[in-house]
């Protein structure tokens, strides 16, 4: 079978690639039969020249055009969900029911819906008029955008369909989206359907473009050129700093879901009160994808005492009844294996499984582990290894000093919980925590666990550093999340038929939809007063 | 006379530095009595650890405090403006008047006076509330930042008084002021009103702490301490860059106004139609405070012809004509000439003075410098050289598509201007120009020279790399610039009391205001609806 082509400035085109690479069937292992190129830089160049070209058209497309594709693009991917949900079962092995089709799938759409509603209505902008000194601002687009998805959403984080994308796209910006070489028909059956929409938006061809796959070099010279402006990333800390790294040096914005343990302290009045019901949730929730979320809760601080115990054992038992699924890769697998073997071999004892030793399996079936908080303390940056998968980490704390000790040692982080009781008795033991723990997250949750990652405008999908690369922005929660993709600009006495629509006297109606604009201090959706 | 004593910890107290400076009186070049510690790590230490010792009690601080102590602040420095003003007249040799008692006194109090407005009001923070998953969000205190305030404004970009510190404060984190050491004395007399202003708003004593010196090292190892958030800083291009490669290696945020040339197109109808009109504008911007502003006009693009050579008459006429202060110091005499030599070096021509060679005088007068659009596409790095002071560089181009070349090598400034006819008659070419110039600038003008940077929320002070250090954030322009000075932080499912105020179904009032929340799409002062 030949290889597929990439999709560059509108049309596919073969790749000038002589490496190719196959996605698994991450149920079997086995290699599944489409080809894909393993894009060199001359396909990286033309894709750059063809965004920076794209850019300033886009910029002047109108927000109901930018509406148009997202709404057209979601449709279509609905109507086309039985072949790519398909795909993406094949290639990641995540069930068609209900993850893939009654979970990722609406939340993809309805996510590119909101991008649609945000960039039609214009309020993400945060237009500013200043009538007394004529000045005027809002947020406008970057440029082109480098997305890179991760392996773990092949529809709700893919870099052609994903928050990222929409959010990029939604804000304006050219994106060429670097697929994950996990799922690459899945991410084809997309850019398809992205293909259709464009057209019937009536948006520049090369608004969108696909790279399946690059090597880390190729990918690092993208994020340095000139003609890219910014680049986001999901995925792995290591690729995620190198990225930073070159971002960095080249003065662009780099937004970064980097890595993630999530940590949960569970109060012992909680325990007490409502055993069954925290050790569900905790199941639930740690095992959910078989671990591969992002914002799996892979440590746990408790405070040594009966109830911890019988909490441990409650965990162990579900852990050892809990099915899981296969991985999404043998690289998750290989990674997984590792990050527990690195955690036993520091110390932490293997509650389950008895034997063999989880890194022995593949894959490790449902792994707890233990420490004390006195061996966090002694090397809390082993401890701090994140194993991306079905394991988790319990640290007990022999005093509320200790865990105070232990949250002060913790990394930046996208979410912390905390439990407790709701008769009052943990409240004074949060009131001293909770405040070290808020510091130190993007998402603080009480009573409940963190992989619901709500399509919400009030959530933060960010954090701290090293989760993200900057404290400021959320990977999701419409419109916030399209900030990241623009600069700020503002018009000082520029001439009133010159100005962009959305700071003109009169507030534009896109759609039935108008702009909240600032006027003078008041939010309003008025037109300035004549 | 003995050394002055630091600011840590809410006390005046004895530098460990063996190390001392004096900075002179700026018109004469000879030192002034006063002597200061250039502080060595020790201070900074102390420095820091009272910083991340008072950031969670400032954050718990009520806006109304944040406000009170912004308000005593400029109601202390008003009351004390004539002790303040000598010291900044002596250090700078900027005139008392307007200078820095009708320009900079009122515009650093009005600063000071709306961040106090904006920190109690709260919509700076973006309250976001969604009812429906119950996950509320806001943008909140990050920590400690350090601000590294510049030599060319004593007052309104101090770091102890000026726009940064004062947004730093507004959001509510504890600043560690690293004065410059051209103005000790105006700092100090500063510092001693911030003080007292601490005391009457009962704000933790370590919220505002000041080192008068530090050797660069000490900087970036203080930048690089990971109980320091984010650092702010204006100043050369040259320690900013070293300041963002320490901070993007620790992964926090920096946020620097480094340099910029502000290029100025005229187009020639403007010229033609009121060429007495802009020449006046464009000395007396070019020349304002002898050429020490970030936003003075360095570069101006113009089309070869009779308009333009008359043009070159008229700056010419003026530049000879007009009078010239001293620098603000050696430092940047020396630099002004170094640069000025850079650009005849590189073909330069100097228009004015005709003789001597301007960077043989000490200070330079007035110096006019053109090029051809041909010499600037070859050598775009140099020729794009900042020359800090009173000189300014011409660049001729032969035709509309040599302009449009020179635009695309413009590297990230603050701001952008274009003149154009009144009649239409430049039109195209605006049409033409415009977006590549608008892409390239934080702020475009139109008609309008650059150096008036008001204080409007609408202002953006910023642009792109290397301009700043992101794209997306000013430093001037409240409530904007606050927050710079926060992360993103989410509250899921969190138990109604322990939300932070802003976020409670009851939207407090904070002194007579109350903050505009976006509750379920909708931007409203109300309260949630019950």
């Amino acid at each position: 079978m030949s290889t597929h082509p990439v999709l560059l400035a509108g049309r596919w085109q073969p790749s000038t690639a002589p490496e190719t690479f196959r996605a698994d069937n991450a149920a079997t292992g086995e290699s599944l039969s489409e080809t894909y190129p393993t894009s060199q830089w001359s396909d990286v160049d033309a894709a750059l020249t063809a965004a920076a070209e794209a850019a300033p058209l886009l910029r002047q497309a109108s927000p109901s055009q930018l509406a148009k594709f997202l709404s057209t693009y979601a449709d279509r991917i609905q109507a086309n969900a039985d072949a790519i949900i398909a795909a993406a079962n094949a290639e990641t092995a995540l069930p068609i029911t209900p993850r893939l089709k009654d979970i990722e799938l609406p939340r993809t759409l309805t996510q590119l819906r909101q991008g649609a509603s945000a960039a039609e209505e214009g309020t993400w902008s945060l237009p500013v008029i200043d009538t007394k000194n004529n000045i005027r601002s809002h947020h406008a687009p970057l440029g082109p955008i480098l997305v890179i998805g991760p392996n773990n959403f092949p529809l709700a984080f893919n870099a052609i369909s994903g928050g990222d994308f929409t959010a990029a796209i939604a804000a304006g910006n050219p994106v060429i989206a670097k697929g994950h070489p996990n799922h690459p028909s899945t991410t084809r059956l997309l850019a398809e359907q992205a293909v259709a929409a464009l057209e019937v938006a009536g948006l520049p061809k090369a608004a969108v473009q696909l790279i399946y796959h690059m090597s880390p070099d190729t990918g690092l010279r993208a994020v340095a050129d000139p003609r890219l402006a910014a680049v986001a990333f999901t995925g792995s800390r290591k690729a995620g700093l190198a990225l930073k790294a070159a971002a960095d040096k080249a003065g662009k914005p780099a937004y970064l879901e980097m890595s993630s343990l999530n940590p949960v302290l569970i109060l012992p009045g909680a325990l007490r009160e409502r055993p069954d019901k925290i050790a569900d949730e905790f199941a639930d929730s740690a095992l959910a994808a078989t671990g591969q979320f992002c914002t799996n809760p892979g440590l746990t601080l408790l405070l040594a005492g009966k109830e911890t115990d019988t909490f441990i054992a409650a965990i162990k038992q579900r852990f050892e009844s809990r099915k899981f699924g296969p991985l999404l890769s043998k690289a998750v697998c290989s990674g997984l294996k590792e990050s527990i073997r690195t955690l036993a071999s520091a110390g932490a004892k293997v509650v389950t499984p008895a034997h063999p030793e989880p890194w022995s399996m593949n894959p490790p079936v449902n792994t707890l582990l233990t420490i004390t908080a006195s061996q966090f303390l002694d090397d809390p940056h082993t401890f701090q290894t994140e194993a991306f998968g079905n394991a988790s980490l319990f640290v007990i704390a022999d005093n509320a000093d200790q865990l105070a000790q232990v949250l002060s040692h913790l990394e930046g982080n996208l979410t912390g919980c905390l439990y407790t009781s709701t008769t009052g008795e943990d409240d004074s033991l949060y009131n001293r925590l909770a405040p070290a723990l808020r510091r130190r997250v993007g998402r603080l949750l009480n009573d409940k666990m963190p992989t619901g990652v709500a399509l919400s405008p009030a959530m933060n999908h960010g954090g701290p550093y090293p989760s993200t690369g900057h404290p400021g922005f959320t990977a999701v929660g419409i419109p916030a999340s399209l900030r990241r993709f623009s600069g700020l600009e503002s018009y000082d006495a520029v001439r009133a038929n010159r100005l962009p629509p959305t700071l003109q006297n009169k507030n534009p109606i896109n759609g039935d939809k108008k702009a909240w604009r600032s006027i003078d201090g008041r939010l309003t959706q008025d037109d300035v007063a004549s």
